[in-house]
Protein backbone atom coordinates (compact mmCIF):
# COMPACT_ATOMS: atom_id res chain seq x y z
CA UNK A 1 0.00 0.00 0.00
CA UNK A 2 0.77 3.62 -0.35
CA UNK A 3 1.51 6.87 2.33
CA UNK A 4 -1.60 9.30 2.91
CA UNK A 5 0.22 12.27 2.52
CA UNK A 6 -0.54 15.25 2.54
CA UNK A 7 1.37 18.25 0.78
CA UNK A 8 0.40 21.83 1.76
CA UNK A 9 1.97 25.43 1.76
CA UNK A 10 1.93 26.99 5.12
CA UNK A 11 2.63 30.27 6.30
CA UNK A 12 4.81 31.08 9.32
CA UNK A 13 1.81 32.00 10.99
CA UNK A 14 0.06 29.12 9.95
CA UNK A 15 -2.56 29.88 6.89
CA UNK A 16 -2.52 28.18 3.61
CA UNK A 17 -4.62 30.90 2.39
CA UNK A 18 -5.30 34.60 3.02
CA UNK A 19 -8.32 36.41 3.89
CA UNK A 20 -11.55 37.00 1.58
CA UNK A 21 -11.20 34.60 -1.03
CA UNK A 22 -13.13 34.65 -4.09
CA UNK A 23 -13.06 33.57 -7.66
CA UNK A 24 -10.73 36.62 -8.79
CA UNK A 25 -8.28 35.69 -5.74
CA UNK A 26 -8.98 32.27 -4.76
CA UNK A 27 -5.80 32.29 -2.42
CA UNK A 28 -7.41 34.94 -0.53
CA UNK A 29 -5.49 38.41 0.31
CA UNK A 30 -1.48 37.70 0.56
CA UNK A 31 -2.04 34.18 -0.44
CA UNK A 32 -0.36 33.72 -3.81
CA UNK A 33 3.06 35.33 -2.27
CA UNK A 34 2.54 31.25 -0.56
CA UNK A 35 3.73 29.97 -3.65
CA UNK A 36 6.30 32.51 -4.83
CA UNK A 37 8.77 29.90 -4.26
CA UNK A 38 7.14 27.27 -6.33
CA UNK A 39 6.01 29.26 -9.03
CA UNK A 40 10.18 30.02 -9.14
CA UNK A 41 10.81 26.10 -10.01
CA UNK A 42 11.63 25.08 -13.20
CA UNK A 43 10.00 21.65 -11.57
CA UNK A 44 6.89 23.22 -10.84
CA UNK A 45 6.62 25.50 -13.89
CA UNK A 46 6.64 21.78 -16.48
CA UNK A 47 4.29 20.24 -14.36
CA UNK A 48 1.89 23.44 -14.72
CA UNK A 49 2.70 23.79 -18.91
CA UNK A 50 5.08 26.82 -18.48
CA UNK A 51 8.16 27.65 -19.40
CA UNK A 52 11.96 28.80 -17.81
CA UNK A 53 12.49 28.93 -13.88
CA UNK A 54 15.49 27.60 -11.75
CA UNK A 55 16.98 24.48 -10.44
CA UNK A 56 17.59 24.59 -6.11
CA UNK A 57 16.82 22.89 -3.22
CA UNK A 58 13.50 22.48 -3.98
CA UNK A 59 13.45 20.98 -7.07
CA UNK A 60 13.93 16.91 -5.55
CA UNK A 61 11.35 18.04 -2.86
CA UNK A 62 9.00 18.81 -5.49
CA UNK A 63 9.80 15.97 -8.13
CA UNK A 64 9.26 13.41 -5.01
CA UNK A 65 6.37 15.31 -3.77
CA UNK A 66 5.32 14.86 -7.47
CA UNK A 67 5.73 11.24 -8.11
CA UNK A 68 4.14 8.00 -7.17
CA UNK A 69 1.16 10.14 -6.68
CA UNK A 70 -1.97 7.47 -7.70
CA UNK A 71 -4.83 9.54 -6.98
CA UNK A 72 -5.48 13.07 -5.00
CA UNK A 73 -8.65 13.58 -2.61
CA UNK A 74 -9.81 17.67 -1.95
CA UNK A 75 -12.14 19.36 -0.77
CA UNK A 76 -15.00 21.27 -2.09
CA UNK A 77 -13.61 24.39 -1.24
CA UNK A 78 -10.38 23.41 -3.42
CA UNK A 79 -12.54 22.29 -6.10
CA UNK A 80 -14.24 25.73 -6.25
CA UNK A 81 -17.00 27.63 -7.59
CA UNK A 82 -18.84 28.32 -4.22
CA UNK A 83 -20.81 26.37 -1.83
CA UNK A 84 -24.47 24.65 -2.70
CA UNK A 85 -26.09 22.68 -5.58
CA UNK A 86 -23.74 22.83 -9.07
CA UNK A 87 -25.99 23.80 -11.26
CA UNK A 88 -26.96 23.76 -14.73
CA UNK A 89 -23.66 25.15 -15.72
CA UNK A 90 -21.72 23.58 -13.30
CA UNK A 91 -18.09 24.81 -12.47
CA UNK A 92 -15.18 23.01 -13.37
CA UNK A 93 -12.27 23.30 -11.39
CA UNK A 94 -9.55 26.15 -11.40
CA UNK A 95 -6.72 24.85 -13.70
CA UNK A 96 -8.40 24.95 -16.99
CA UNK A 97 -8.94 22.07 -19.49
CA UNK A 98 -5.98 20.38 -18.85
CA UNK A 99 -5.92 20.31 -14.74
CA UNK A 100 -2.37 19.22 -13.41
CA UNK A 101 -3.47 16.29 -11.67
CA UNK A 102 -3.23 13.89 -14.73
CA UNK A 103 -5.02 10.72 -12.24
CA UNK A 104 -7.68 10.66 -10.73
CA UNK A 105 -9.17 13.12 -8.29
CA UNK A 106 -11.63 12.80 -5.26
CA UNK A 107 -13.99 16.05 -4.66
CA UNK A 108 -15.84 16.42 -1.33
CA UNK A 109 -19.34 17.51 -1.54
CA UNK A 110 -22.29 17.39 -0.18
CA UNK A 111 -24.29 17.59 -3.62
CA UNK A 112 -23.94 14.40 -6.00
CA UNK A 113 -22.30 14.61 -9.46
CA UNK A 114 -21.33 12.36 -12.68
CA UNK A 115 -17.34 12.25 -12.84
CA UNK A 116 -15.89 14.79 -14.93
CA UNK A 117 -13.46 13.91 -17.24
CA UNK A 118 -10.64 16.48 -18.36
CA UNK A 119 -7.40 16.40 -20.35
CA UNK A 120 -4.39 14.90 -19.69
CA UNK A 121 -5.65 11.96 -17.47
CA UNK A 122 -7.65 14.00 -14.66
CA UNK A 123 -10.86 12.96 -14.04
CA UNK A 124 -12.68 14.55 -10.94
CA UNK A 125 -15.29 12.20 -8.86
CA UNK A 126 -17.67 13.54 -6.68
CA UNK A 127 -18.04 11.70 -3.61
CA UNK A 128 -20.66 12.67 -1.33
CA UNK A 129 -20.45 9.77 1.74
CA UNK A 130 -17.71 11.68 3.42
CA UNK A 131 -13.89 11.09 3.99
CA UNK A 132 -13.50 7.71 4.78
CA UNK A 133 -15.22 6.57 1.40
CA UNK A 134 -13.28 9.29 -0.49
CA UNK A 135 -10.07 7.66 0.74
CA UNK A 136 -11.29 4.47 -0.02
CA UNK A 137 -12.14 5.20 -3.41
CA UNK A 138 -9.25 7.01 -3.85
CA UNK A 139 -7.06 3.91 -2.42
CA UNK A 140 -8.73 1.65 -4.65
CA UNK A 141 -7.85 3.67 -7.49
CA UNK A 142 -4.28 4.26 -6.81
CA UNK A 143 -3.24 1.07 -6.12
CA UNK A 144 0.07 0.58 -4.91
CA UNK A 145 0.80 4.26 -5.07
CA UNK A 146 0.55 7.41 -2.77
CA UNK A 147 -2.58 8.87 -2.04
CA UNK A 148 -2.26 13.16 -1.92
CA UNK A 149 -4.55 14.69 0.74
CA UNK A 150 -4.55 17.97 -1.20
CA UNK A 151 -6.21 20.38 0.85
CA UNK A 152 -7.76 23.07 1.77
CA UNK A 153 -6.86 23.32 5.17
CA UNK A 154 -10.35 22.06 6.69
CA UNK A 155 -10.35 18.53 4.38
CA UNK A 156 -6.81 18.35 5.92
CA UNK A 157 -7.86 19.38 9.40
CA UNK A 158 -10.68 16.97 8.91
CA UNK A 159 -8.19 13.66 7.83
CA UNK A 160 -5.48 14.52 10.40
CA UNK A 161 -8.17 14.45 13.01
CA UNK A 162 -9.56 10.75 11.91
CA UNK A 163 -5.68 9.75 12.01
CA UNK A 164 -6.12 8.82 8.27
CA UNK A 165 -2.93 10.57 7.37
CA UNK A 166 0.82 9.11 7.22
CA UNK A 167 2.97 11.69 6.40
CA UNK A 168 2.25 15.55 6.93
CA UNK A 169 4.71 17.74 4.52
CA UNK A 170 4.44 20.90 4.99
CA UNK A 171 6.08 23.69 2.92
CA UNK A 172 6.66 26.78 5.09
CA UNK A 173 7.20 30.45 4.20
CA UNK A 174 8.42 33.26 5.88
CA UNK A 175 5.13 35.15 5.30
CA UNK A 176 2.45 36.42 7.60
CA UNK A 177 -0.77 36.36 6.39
CA UNK A 178 -2.58 37.23 9.58
CA UNK A 179 -5.45 35.92 9.02
CA UNK A 180 -6.81 33.46 6.37
CA UNK A 181 -7.68 29.55 5.98
CA UNK A 182 -5.81 28.05 9.15
CA UNK A 183 -3.95 24.44 8.60
CA UNK A 184 -3.36 23.66 12.27
CA UNK A 185 -6.28 24.75 13.93
CA UNK A 186 -8.99 23.00 15.22
CA UNK A 187 -6.99 20.05 15.79
CA UNK A 188 -6.91 19.13 19.52
CA UNK A 189 -3.97 18.29 20.84
CA UNK A 190 -4.15 14.67 20.43
CA UNK A 191 -2.24 14.35 17.16
CA UNK A 192 1.32 13.26 17.63
CA UNK A 193 4.04 14.58 14.90
CA UNK A 194 7.25 12.84 14.67
CA UNK A 195 9.77 15.12 12.62
CA UNK A 196 11.64 13.30 9.67
CA UNK A 197 12.86 15.05 7.66
CA UNK A 198 13.84 19.13 6.95
CA UNK A 199 15.12 20.50 3.78
CA UNK A 200 16.40 24.47 3.64
CA UNK A 201 15.55 25.74 0.13
CA UNK A 202 15.88 29.75 -1.03
CA UNK A 203 12.31 30.92 0.86
CA UNK A 204 11.11 28.03 2.04
CA UNK A 205 11.45 25.17 4.32
CA UNK A 206 10.57 21.96 3.41
CA UNK A 207 9.10 19.98 6.70
CA UNK A 208 7.77 16.09 6.66
CA UNK A 209 6.13 14.76 9.69
CA UNK A 210 5.34 11.47 10.36
CA UNK A 211 1.17 11.83 12.00
CA UNK A 212 0.64 9.07 14.75
CA UNK A 213 -2.64 9.17 16.62
CA UNK B 1 26.56 47.69 17.37
CA UNK B 2 25.39 44.27 18.33
CA UNK B 3 22.05 42.80 16.99
CA UNK B 4 18.47 42.71 18.53
CA UNK B 5 17.27 39.29 18.57
CA UNK B 6 14.54 36.98 19.48
CA UNK B 7 15.23 33.30 20.50
CA UNK B 8 11.91 31.37 21.04
CA UNK B 9 10.23 27.89 21.01
CA UNK B 10 7.44 27.99 19.00
CA UNK B 11 4.73 25.10 18.76
CA UNK B 12 4.01 24.05 14.66
CA UNK B 13 0.56 25.65 15.52
CA UNK B 14 2.02 29.05 16.36
CA UNK B 15 2.24 29.00 20.48
CA UNK B 16 4.84 29.52 22.72
CA UNK B 17 2.66 28.46 25.66
CA UNK B 18 -0.16 26.48 26.24
CA UNK B 19 -3.20 27.51 27.63
CA UNK B 20 -3.98 28.12 31.26
CA UNK B 21 -0.83 29.03 32.35
CA UNK B 22 -0.17 29.88 35.91
CA UNK B 23 2.30 29.60 38.84
CA UNK B 24 1.96 26.13 39.07
CA UNK B 25 1.84 25.76 35.15
CA UNK B 26 4.17 28.68 34.37
CA UNK B 27 4.00 27.49 30.44
CA UNK B 28 0.81 26.69 30.10
CA UNK B 29 -1.26 23.00 29.64
CA UNK B 30 1.15 21.24 27.09
CA UNK B 31 3.58 23.88 27.15
CA UNK B 32 6.37 22.06 28.64
CA UNK B 33 6.66 19.61 25.52
CA UNK B 34 7.89 22.88 23.62
CA UNK B 35 11.28 22.52 25.50
CA UNK B 36 12.13 18.40 25.21
CA UNK B 37 14.13 18.96 22.80
CA UNK B 38 16.23 21.49 25.14
CA UNK B 39 15.57 19.58 28.23
CA UNK B 40 18.00 17.01 26.54
CA UNK B 41 21.29 19.09 25.99
CA UNK B 42 24.27 19.00 27.87
CA UNK B 43 24.88 22.76 26.25
CA UNK B 44 21.34 23.85 28.01
CA UNK B 45 21.68 21.64 30.92
CA UNK B 46 24.91 23.31 32.02
CA UNK B 47 23.88 26.80 31.55
CA UNK B 48 21.00 25.96 34.14
CA UNK B 49 23.23 23.99 36.66
CA UNK B 50 22.48 20.17 35.81
CA UNK B 51 24.66 17.56 34.93
CA UNK B 52 24.41 15.50 32.02
CA UNK B 53 22.66 15.50 28.59
CA UNK B 54 23.68 14.97 25.01
CA UNK B 55 24.99 16.45 22.26
CA UNK B 56 23.63 16.79 19.19
CA UNK B 57 22.35 19.20 16.30
CA UNK B 58 21.21 21.56 18.11
CA UNK B 59 24.06 21.91 20.71
CA UNK B 60 25.98 24.55 18.25
CA UNK B 61 22.72 26.42 17.74
CA UNK B 62 22.10 26.93 21.40
CA UNK B 63 26.21 27.16 22.48
CA UNK B 64 25.70 29.85 19.29
CA UNK B 65 22.44 31.86 21.10
CA UNK B 66 24.35 31.91 24.59
CA UNK B 67 26.79 33.53 23.35
CA UNK B 68 27.52 37.14 22.65
CA UNK B 69 24.34 37.95 24.94
CA UNK B 70 25.40 41.33 26.39
CA UNK B 71 21.57 42.10 27.80
CA UNK B 72 17.73 40.94 27.61
CA UNK B 73 14.77 42.31 27.37
CA UNK B 74 11.64 40.43 28.75
CA UNK B 75 7.64 41.21 29.31
CA UNK B 76 6.04 41.40 32.87
CA UNK B 77 4.47 38.15 32.26
CA UNK B 78 7.79 36.53 31.87
CA UNK B 79 9.27 37.53 34.47
CA UNK B 80 6.15 36.04 36.47
CA UNK B 81 4.42 36.99 39.70
CA UNK B 82 0.91 38.00 38.04
CA UNK B 83 0.09 41.85 37.17
CA UNK B 84 -0.53 44.80 38.86
CA UNK B 85 2.15 46.42 41.77
CA UNK B 86 5.02 44.60 43.35
CA UNK B 87 3.45 44.80 46.82
CA UNK B 88 5.62 44.04 50.13
CA UNK B 89 7.16 40.47 49.28
CA UNK B 90 7.66 40.52 45.54
CA UNK B 91 8.35 38.27 43.19
CA UNK B 92 11.97 37.99 42.43
CA UNK B 93 11.45 35.78 38.90
CA UNK B 94 11.20 32.03 38.42
CA UNK B 95 14.10 30.76 38.60
CA UNK B 96 15.79 30.86 42.02
CA UNK B 97 18.78 32.68 43.41
CA UNK B 98 21.35 32.59 40.56
CA UNK B 99 19.31 32.80 37.27
CA UNK B 100 20.42 31.89 34.40
CA UNK B 101 20.88 35.22 32.77
CA UNK B 102 23.95 36.09 34.17
CA UNK B 103 24.13 39.69 32.95
CA UNK B 104 21.37 42.99 33.08
CA UNK B 105 17.57 42.13 32.29
CA UNK B 106 15.27 44.85 31.39
CA UNK B 107 11.92 43.90 32.67
CA UNK B 108 8.61 45.64 31.39
CA UNK B 109 6.49 46.83 33.60
CA UNK B 110 3.95 49.47 34.59
CA UNK B 111 4.67 49.24 38.04
CA UNK B 112 8.03 51.00 39.44
CA UNK B 113 10.45 48.80 41.26
CA UNK B 114 14.64 49.06 42.51
CA UNK B 115 16.85 47.18 40.29
CA UNK B 116 16.58 43.37 41.78
CA UNK B 117 20.67 41.87 42.14
CA UNK B 118 20.62 38.20 41.92
CA UNK B 119 23.33 35.74 42.34
CA UNK B 120 25.95 34.82 39.20
CA UNK B 121 25.42 38.36 37.36
CA UNK B 122 21.91 38.70 36.76
CA UNK B 123 20.53 41.84 37.76
CA UNK B 124 17.09 42.74 37.16
CA UNK B 125 16.06 46.37 36.04
CA UNK B 126 12.38 47.37 35.68
CA UNK B 127 11.36 49.62 33.27
CA UNK B 128 8.45 51.51 33.09
CA UNK B 129 9.06 53.82 29.97
CA UNK B 130 7.99 51.64 27.32
CA UNK B 131 9.40 49.09 24.72
CA UNK B 132 12.21 51.58 23.22
CA UNK B 133 13.22 52.83 26.34
CA UNK B 134 13.90 49.06 27.51
CA UNK B 135 15.83 48.64 24.44
CA UNK B 136 17.88 51.55 24.46
CA UNK B 137 18.89 50.79 28.15
CA UNK B 138 19.87 47.22 27.40
CA UNK B 139 21.77 48.31 24.21
CA UNK B 140 23.80 50.75 26.13
CA UNK B 141 24.80 47.79 28.71
CA UNK B 142 25.26 45.57 25.85
CA UNK B 143 27.74 47.52 24.88
CA UNK B 144 28.81 46.16 21.23
CA UNK B 145 27.24 42.56 22.04
CA UNK B 146 23.43 41.03 21.34
CA UNK B 147 20.20 42.22 23.29
CA UNK B 148 18.15 39.13 23.40
CA UNK B 149 14.50 39.98 23.61
CA UNK B 150 13.40 36.93 25.90
CA UNK B 151 9.47 36.78 25.41
CA UNK B 152 6.19 35.99 26.18
CA UNK B 153 4.86 36.49 22.98
CA UNK B 154 3.55 40.19 23.64
CA UNK B 155 6.40 41.53 24.34
CA UNK B 156 8.14 39.92 21.21
CA UNK B 157 5.49 41.21 19.22
CA UNK B 158 5.64 44.63 20.38
CA UNK B 159 9.21 44.69 19.46
CA UNK B 160 8.33 43.01 15.93
CA UNK B 161 5.82 45.40 15.20
CA UNK B 162 7.93 48.22 15.90
CA UNK B 163 10.46 47.05 13.71
CA UNK B 164 12.64 46.95 16.28
CA UNK B 165 13.83 43.63 15.62
CA UNK B 166 17.06 42.48 13.95
CA UNK B 167 16.60 38.23 13.94
CA UNK B 168 14.10 36.03 14.90
CA UNK B 169 14.78 32.77 16.03
CA UNK B 170 12.23 30.58 16.23
CA UNK B 171 12.96 26.78 17.37
CA UNK B 172 9.71 24.96 15.83
CA UNK B 173 8.93 22.07 17.28
CA UNK B 174 6.04 19.65 15.85
CA UNK B 175 3.43 19.75 19.08
CA UNK B 176 0.37 21.06 18.52
CA UNK B 177 -0.78 23.15 21.23
CA UNK B 178 -4.71 24.08 20.13
CA UNK B 179 -4.54 27.05 21.91
CA UNK B 180 -2.39 29.60 24.16
CA UNK B 181 0.05 32.03 23.83
CA UNK B 182 0.27 32.60 20.07
CA UNK B 183 3.56 33.89 18.97
CA UNK B 184 2.74 35.52 15.36
CA UNK B 185 -0.64 36.67 15.74
CA UNK B 186 -1.59 40.60 16.02
CA UNK B 187 1.37 41.21 13.47
CA UNK B 188 -0.68 42.37 10.75
CA UNK B 189 1.06 41.70 7.36
CA UNK B 190 3.80 44.55 6.81
CA UNK B 191 6.75 42.70 8.67
CA UNK B 192 9.01 41.05 5.83
CA UNK B 193 11.12 38.08 7.12
CA UNK B 194 14.02 36.39 5.20
CA UNK B 195 14.61 32.98 5.76
CA UNK B 196 18.35 32.60 6.46
CA UNK B 197 19.18 29.41 7.92
CA UNK B 198 17.68 26.15 8.60
CA UNK B 199 19.26 23.92 11.23
CA UNK B 200 17.57 20.12 11.54
CA UNK B 201 18.21 18.30 14.82
CA UNK B 202 16.26 15.68 16.69
CA UNK B 203 12.16 17.01 17.68
CA UNK B 204 13.31 20.57 16.57
CA UNK B 205 14.10 22.77 13.09
CA UNK B 206 15.85 26.07 14.16
CA UNK B 207 14.86 28.47 11.50
CA UNK B 208 16.50 32.16 11.44
CA UNK B 209 14.99 35.34 10.08
CA UNK B 210 16.33 38.80 9.31
CA UNK B 211 13.33 41.02 9.95
CA UNK B 212 12.65 43.72 7.98
CA UNK B 213 10.14 46.33 8.50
Amino acid sequence: MGKVRIQITMSLDGFVAGPEQSVENPLGIGGMKLHDWAFALEAWRSEHGLEGGEVNASTPVVEESLAGVGAEVMGRHKFGGGPGPWGDDPWNGWWGENPPFHGPVFVLTHHPREPLVMEGGTTFHFVTAGIESALGQAKAAAGSQDVLIGGGANTAQQYLGAGLVDELNIALVPVLLGSGEQLLGNLGTDLRLEQIRVVEAPGVTHLRYRAVL
